[in-house]
């Protein structure tokens, strides 16, 4: 537990994504977090596109901190095609912004992260919810960086269905060599996988229940979840959309709302047909040491809660 | 549905072994099946073991078919080690068996399955419970038994969590290359794995119960079910051993104890990590056409009726 | 070395297939062979083709052994496509063969195999020319055999470049998995691949020194040669076709004609891109025991003496 | 042809190594070639010890360009162990060198090429003759590089045998992630693999010859070789050191010395077993686009001819 007052410092990163901009939203403004900037990364859609949407979230909420543009690919497959879909051609279809003024940092991401883990004074935690490429670029061109992560919390992967193949989850397969080099990175790794974020669906009521707070971080987020759950329920059929990445945040603001095992994970990059499945390793079948923290279960009404009082804050 | 009085035909390929002898236990008394004769196939323990628990299981319960010992090997991959940790070192350990006297049939299993299919008027079930070895090489060595297959019911596999590594369960995982040709073989296949076979927990409740029976199959289940009870909770800590192999049968005589699912289902034998996995596609993410028919639920309470009723036919 | 007046007992398993066929018409009358029997095997083309081929050589060469039909897919993967373009469209274009009354014999090439193994006093050669399908499938169905199996005298692989892909040979490559059966069941193999194969060029001059002999065989060959060296140029721009098969028996009836280094080889079987690969550890790299004596060098000259020998015996 | 008068502008990025050094000498002063700066990888020794051979060599012939740190393991796999058998502890054993003055640039050497590709004028070509994990890295970090880049000429690969597996060559092998970066980055690429690097033997007689011109260039080219020559001979049996990575230099001032043939190019980075195999497409099996230039034999004599020249110009 960190010392009342002292806030976790915290480097987001990510490819906004509506659910991704909800944990934005959340991480900004929480008293128990420093968010201390933002890489964008290819992911739901091109590398232009995240890091508009990243900076359009910051300017209408008003946080100010750099966004730095990361990797435009994934490092060793080819792109995947953009999920138009659910995020629209923008890649946060919704809500409509103002004019975009504030401007990308014009470090690149992989040197921002670098960066700010050499020049800080303590351990700062890695907050990757799109594919992991940045930061899996981060480690290997500059191990150093190593010793200054506390922990890496990532949205990805799961231990039963996946949702791009049946194998794997999107964020992993969409770079599965990345993933590889953060599971084994040595550091920490906390992994909130699609076995606990399905269960964090927005459905209307929730949507209704954040409107009620009436202010602008409130109006983006019903903006934006109303279009991702109408875009749910044409693609999957489901009534509302799952809000993979804040349950990252939430675990960062309150870790008794995700129930944690410790296990080893493995990604695997060679099969072609179960490429970036993570194999989980929930049973200790093989006896390998853990490296990882896998989210077996999640609290759902203190997620929700926990949703709620970040968008109070605004 | 059959016709009323007509019986399912079905041949039994198994690696005796608690739940494979429950499972043989089941079929040869009930009247909406017709045991055809029982394969055997190096699984839980070496040919010769998993054979000569076959036959004496048919000795004690006076169960007059063909026993084929089959194929002592994987197709492609080393043998997996014995599973003596669960199964004991006879591969059926638990109740004391009279001196054996029944012979097994001189026919190798996989010529027996093919001879069997042949010459068989109608269509004939295969029931594999144990590695798909035998279905598999009699599938390659003579193609023209396809047409004969009613339906392939067999218990192995998993879209969630695997048994012998995070990715794989033991059957599919000893032969994966057997499974391949088998979900690909173009004949109806109905896959009961651990998803819902782990739900079928053999409980010191379950075994009082059946015991109340008394009779020659019941003091086999007792003596069987006690002892792999045992082993079930030095290994994994469970509180009774699952039957898996049993809902196959439990299937075949009462469809609605089990909830099904078509989907289309491939088998990993490329990858080294994931070797063995049973890619499910729950959500048709590809759009193959569908192979399979994957248990997704199972009515645990019917389960041991079914259960009850076929141990009290003898 | 066998005594003097010893034959070397073999079992011939083949896709006809213009070498297949030069390779029968060597093997059949050579005093220091005895041909027990020809199996078939899908390769070149449909195993419906490639027997009733064998048996058109057989009928015309007056070779009076049984021809079983073996396999008519690979074990594992999906049959290849027929090579129409080299061998035509009957498989064995280009001599016109008077109406077939020989008939296949009636058992399944795998069970011929096994069978004549076990009957027999001493240990017998097995001929591969083809993929090695039916070879797996006997030494997997009936492991007994191995120790009947004098040596595995193989045409198949390569260490340098491919023939079907950049990675892989046509017959390693049409069933991979059957090939790591062989190379890794225990007994001596033989391999004649590409490395030397390519070498025994069929061109003009030899057809035409083949022709001169005058007899039946004489015939068959230059029929079957002028076919094939007009498709090989057609396809490769090469002026003669290889005689890859025929290697196999100028090995057998005199070793001195083939150079062979003793090694470690490895099939790959697991990746997409280099499935088939035989990986001939040449330098001892890996510290693997040695499984295969792979042919580095061939004597053309006594090759095509061999060949001439051959020819002359009918 | 370059207007005369013009150099090429080259990049070199190596982990020398001996015949890293040897390309080092003859590129730093030819007057077709202009060096503007030196990385180095991890390869056959730590980054440490590779960077500090670049520097001696530097010092030791006055080469004033920049030598930049660069990547101190592979983007994926783990790092293969260090090749001190053949190049001593130090990764160039042999030549005793004064103290190091000359120091490394601060710059990372991801960052150098990115840096220099993206302010030059116009293009300029890299020349790896380690792993190609910097190019790699920079490749996927900046992607705007890729026009800059005139050519890529690379020493690794082999489309015959490997030295590292049966498969593979160690250049590749060391990162064969990065190796599929390079080959699919869609610029020119020409590979100088061991199907003629193994020709370019440096035999005594050589040495002897090079020594007679008595130099510092000559002086360092007899210490190395001496040592390079001994270490070949004793692990491998050969009589002389191969100059691997000269190729690459002898072919961009005379062309002509090596013969190459346009192909399609694929690296495997899925298998286990074949890891890092060039499949380089000699006979155009598969109808992809051609991505290489892969030399496919090399005038040995001319070759030297070039080395001669290039030590006589210290």
């Amino acid at each position: 537990m960190l010392p009342a007052g002292t806030k976790r410092k915290i480097i987001m990163d990510c490819d906004p994504g509506h659910d991704d901009a909800v944990a934005i939203l959340m991480a900004a403004r929480h008293p128990s977090l420093e968010l201390l900037g933002i890489t964008t990364v290819r992911g739901n859609q091109t590398i232009e596109k995240t890091t508009r949407n990243a900076l359009h979230v910051c300017q209408w909420l008003g946080i100010e901190v750099p966004v730095c543009q990361g990797m435009s690919r994934p490092i060793v497959r080819d792109p995947p095609p953009v999920e138009d879909r659910l995020h629209g051609d923008s890649g946060l279809d919704g809500p409509e912004f103002p004019p975009l003024k504030k401007q990308a940092d014009r470090r690149h991401g992989v040197d921002f992260i670098i960066d700010t883990l050499l020049s800080a004074a303590g351990q700062i935690t890695l907050v990757p919810t799109g594919p992991l490429t940045n930061i899996a670029m981060a480690i290997r061109k500059e191990p150093a960086i190593l010793e200054k992560i506390e922990e890496i919390v990532l949205m990805g992967g799961c231990y039963q269905l996946g949702n791009v193949t049946p194998a794997a989850e999107f964020n992993i397969h969409a770079d599965a060599e990345a993933a590889h080099i953060v599971f084994t990175c040595g550091r920490p790794v906390s992994m909130m996988g699609l076995d606990i974020t399905r269960k964090a669906l927005c459905l209307p009521a929730v949507i209704e229940r954040m409107e009620k707070i009436e202010n602008r971080a409130a109006r983006l987020f019903a903006g934006m979840m109303r279009y991702f759950s109408m875009t749910q329920k044409r693609v999957f059929g489901w009534e509302g959309g799952p809000l993979h990445d804040p349950t990252c945040i939430a675990y960062l603001i309150d870790p008794s709302c995700i129930e944690q095992k410790s296990m080893y994970t493995e990604i695997d990059i060679r099969s072609e047909q179960s490429y970036g499945r993570t194999n989980c390793d929930y049973f200790s079948l093989r006896k390998e040491p853990h490296n990882s923290r896998v989210a077996v279960n999640i609290d759902v009404e203190k997620f929700w809660d926990i949703v709620e009082q970040c968008i109070g804050l605004y």
